[in-house]
C-alpha cells in the first residue's frame, strides 16, 4: 500500500467539491484508490508521497485538441477560420508524413500535457497511420491515457492531406491492428468532420466502429458556414448531426466537439443518444465562432466536458481550460438576453476533470477502485495572503493563476508519471538588478 | 555607449508593426536610445548585451491595476461586484495600514511586475499614506516607473477604509510632500470613483491637481448600476463623465479605467478633453461587466491604453493583457450587432506598449532620444515548428503563450533592471517518470 498526503479538492459532482485539509489518499501497490481519509493514519508502513501543504487536485482531461497542430500553438489567430487552415494547419499537419518529425513533435507534446497536468484526452491525430502510432507510443510512454483518432479525410482536405476511400478505409484497419499494443491509449473513430467524408466513407467507418466496438469522435455546428455547408452536402438531413446519425455515428458515447450552435432539437437529440458535448471556449472565442450555451446543456442533462481545442485554442493548460470556460460563460450570461448564470468554479472544475474522467468509465472525483488521476499543486509560492484561505480558494486562485511551474507531481491510471521542483522559477532563478543599478 | 542585439519588434502605430531581424538598438550609456540599427556594427567598443537569437519588445505598461488587490488575484472571482469588495477587497486593503505587511506585498508586486515585462504602470494604493510611499519606493526600487496614487474616499468606503473629508485632503498634501524623493514614480490624483468621494474633496482634489500640475485617474461607467448611482448622487450631471468634470478632475492625461458603458456623447467628451482610456478586459468579463467599445473608440480617435486591474484581473501579466484584449474584441465583434473588427496582434501589441508609454511622453515604438524601455524574450524553447517564423508570427506566438520564465532581461527607463536564466523550466526542472513506471 501506498499513501499520498495533502490537501484534498476533488468534485463528485456537478454540484459538489469536496475538500479535506490534511487528508490523505490510501493506494494499494498497483495505483488504484483504496479510501480517501480524513487523516493521514499515524504508523502507516508503506510508501508515503508527503505533499502536506500542498494541494491534491483532480488531473484535467482534455476532451478535445488536435494533435499535429501543437506546433501552430498561438499564431495565425488573426486569420478568418479557412485562411488559418491553408495558412497554418493543413501544411504543419502535412509534416506529419514524416515520422522522425513527428517522434519529436509528439514527444514533447506528451510531455508538455503532463507537465500542465493533462492525464486523459480525446485526440485527434492526422491522417497518417504510422505517425499516430507514433503519436499513442509518445502519450503512453509519457503517461497520457485517454483516445486518439486517425482521422479519415478523403473530401475537402487540403493539399497533401486527403486519401481515397478505399485508402482510408484501409489505412484504418492497418491502424487499429498497430494500437492493439498499447495498453492506455486505444483507439477512436475520427471522420474529421461531415464535409471531409464521403458518404462511402462514413458508411465504413460507421460499421468499423460497430464492429469493433470503437467510440466516435467528431466536429458538430461550431459555425454557421459549416452547418450550411453540411446541409447542402446532406438535403436529407434537417439537421448537421443526422449526417452522423445516417452512418452509425451518432451514438453513446460519441464526442462532438464546440456545438455552439445546437439549438433545443439537436440537444435533444445529443442527450437522447448519450453524445458527449466537449466545449472548447479558447478556441470558440479565438475563431469567433461564438459561445456554447452550456448552461442549457447542463440543465437538459447533457454530459458536457472541456477541450482546448490546441491549437485554434492558444494554450494546452487544463487550469487555463477550466478558467476560460468560466470567462465565456460570463461573456454569455451578459451577451445572451436569457442572462443563463455563469459556471462556478467548482462546475468548471467539474466539467475539466470528474466530467471527463467519467467518459473513460472514472467514478465521480476520487473514487475507491479507480486508478489515480490526480495533480499536486504546490501554490506556497504564490502570494502572502491576508487570512489562512479555505480549500476552495486555494482552488479557485490555483486555477486561475498556475502554470506548469507550480506543479510538483502529476499522477496517471495510478503511476507517479511525473515531478517537478517545488520551488518556484520566481524564488530560484530570476534577479531584480535595479536597486542601485545605472 | 552601449549595444542590445537582437530581433527587435515594436509597434510605431496603431496601424504599423515594424520588425527588425538580427538589429541592434545602439543606447547612450544612460540606457537613452541613441539609433534602431537593422545590423549590429561589426566592430563596437563599448558594452554589448547579446540577445542574438531573441525577441526585443517592447515592455508593456498598464495603466490601471489596484496594488492592495495583489493578494486577492484570482479569488472571488463567483461573486457579484459588491460581496467582492465586502468579502475580498476592503478587508484586505485595509490591511495596508500595517506597513511591515505592506513593504512585504508591495516589494512582491514590484518584482511580479518586472519579472513579466511591465515597466510602467498607472496604479492605485489604498488610502494610506505611509503605505503608498512604501509601495513608490519598491517600485522605484524594483524599476517600475510611472504613476501611483494615494486613494481618496470619504463615503461609501468598507469598514476601516474611510477618511474624514479633511484627514483625506491633509493626507494627499503629506504625501504629495513625501512623493518628492522618488524619481521614477510619481503621484496622480486618485479619488476613488465619484460615489466615494463627497464634493468637497472632488473640489479639493481638483484644486491640487491644478496647483501641483498633477494628472488624474479614476474609473468610469464600468456597469448600469454604478453609471445610476452617479446619477443619484449629481443629479445635475447628465452622464456620469460630468462629475468628474464639474470639479476640474476631467482634463488632458486623466485617465479613465473601463469606459465599457460610454456612449457616443460621452467618448466625444473624452476625445475633447484628452482624456485616456484604460480598457481592462479581463476584468470586465470577470465581472460580467461587458466590453468596452475600443474600436469605435480607436476609430474616434480616443487615446486608449490597457490594464491588467488587479485584482478584479486575474493576471498581472501584460502579454495576457494584450491576448485578452483580443479575445474580448473577438467577442464584441461576433456579439455586437455592428460588428467591430476585433483587434489584430499588432494593434493589441500596440495598445499593450506604445499606448501607454506614449502617455508617460515616449514617442512612437522605439523611439531615438527616449529611455530604453524594453523586454527581451526567449521563445526558442517553444515547439518546434515546421518552417522558420517570422518576426510578426514570433511575437504572436510569445503574447499567447509566454510567461515570465520566457523573459530574460527586462530594461526599464534605460536601466537593466532584471535577468533571468535563459533555459525554459522545461528543459532544466521536470522528469517524465512514466516509461517503465509502475
Amino acid at each position: 500500500m501506498k499513501l499520498l498526503k495533502g490537501n484534498i479538492i476533488h468534485a463528485p459532482t456537478l454540484e459538489k467539491l469536496e475538500t479535506i485539509e490534511n487528508g490523505a489518499l490510501l493506494l494499494e501497490d498497483d495505483g488504484t484508490i483504496r479510501e480517501v481519509l480524513h487523516a493521514a493514519p499515524q504508523d502507516f508502513d508503506g510508501r508515503v508521497y508527503d505533499c502536506s501543504g500542498q494541494l491534491i487536485m483532480q488531473s484535467f482531461a482534455d476532451m478535445h485538441l488536435h494533435a499535429p497542430q501543437f506546433p501552430n500553438v498561438g499564431m495565425g489567430m488573426d486569420l478568418p477560420l479557412l485562411d488559418w487552415l491553408k495558412t497554418y494547419t493543413f501544411p504543419v499537419e502535412a509534416k506529419f508524413a514524416d515520422l522522425d518529425y513527428a517522434r519529436r513533435i509528439y514527444r514533447r507534446l506528451a510531455h508538455d500535457l503532463i507537465a500542465n497536468g493533462t492525464t486523459r484526452v480525446c485526440m485527434f491525430s492526422s491522417l497518417h497511420t504510422d505517425a499516430t502510432l507514433v503519436l499513442m507510443e509518445e502519450l503512453e510512454n509519457a503517461g497520457v491515457t485517454g483516445f486518439v483518432g486517425k482521422v479519415n479525410m478523403d473530401r475537402n482536405g487540403g493539399e497533401n492531406l486527403e486519401e481515397t476511400t478505399e485508402e482510408s478505409i484501409r489505412e484504418t484497419r492497418r491502424w487499429l491492428e498497430g494500437c492493439r499494443r498499447f495498453r492506455f491509449v486505444r483507439p477512436i473513430i475520427t471522420p474529421r468532420f461531415t464535409p471531409a467524408c464521403t458518404d462511402e466513407l462514413m458508411t465504413a467507418l460507421g460499421k468499423i466502429a460497430a464492429e469493433q466496438n470503437l467510440c466516435v469522435q467528431s466536429h458538430l455546428s461550431e459555425n454557421l458556414d459549416e452547418i450550411a455547408w453540411v446541409r447542402s452536402l446532406h438535403p436529407d438531413c434537417a439537421q448537421y448531426w443526422e449526417s452522423y446519425d445516417k452512418f452509425g455515428l451518432w451514438k453513446s458515447h460519441t464526442v462532438m466537439a464546440h456545438c455552439i450552435r445546437s439549438d433545443e432539437r439537436e440537444r435533444t437529440a445529443i442527450r437522447e443518444a448519450g453524445v458527449v458535448v466537449a466545449h472548447c471556449p479558447d478556441s470558440n472565442i479565438n475563431l469567433c465562432s461564438g459561445i456554447a450555451p452550456v448552461r442549457e446543456m447542463l440543465n437538459e442533462g447533457i454530459h458536457v466536458t472541456l477541450g482546448t481545442d490546441i491549437a485554434a485554442g492558444s494554450s494546452l493548460a487544463g487550469s487555463r481550460m477550466v478558467t476560460m470556460s468560466i470567462q465565456a460563460s460570463k461573456v454569455r450570461s451578459f451577451t445572451d438576453p436569457a442572462h443563463p448564470a455563469f459556471l462556478t468554479v467548482p462546475e468548471a472544475y467539474y466539467l475539466g476533470t470528474t466530467s471527463g474522467h467519467r467518459y473513460f468509465g472514472a467514478g465521480s472525483g476520487f473514487t475507491p477502485g479507480d486508478r489515480l488521476h490526480a495533480v499536486v499543486v504546490d501554490d506556497r509560492s504564490f502570494t502572502e495572503t491576508p487570512w489562512a484561505l479555505s480549500l476552495p480558494e486555494r482552488l479557485e486562485r490555483a486555477l486561475y493563476t498556475m502554470n506548469a511551474a507550480n506543479i510538483t507531481a502529476v499522477w496517471s491510471e495510478g503511476r507517479l508519471v511525473h515531478t517537478h521542483e517545488a520551488k518556484s522559477v520566481r524564488e530560484h532563478r530570476t534577479r531584480i538588478v535595479a536597486r542601485g543599478a545605472k
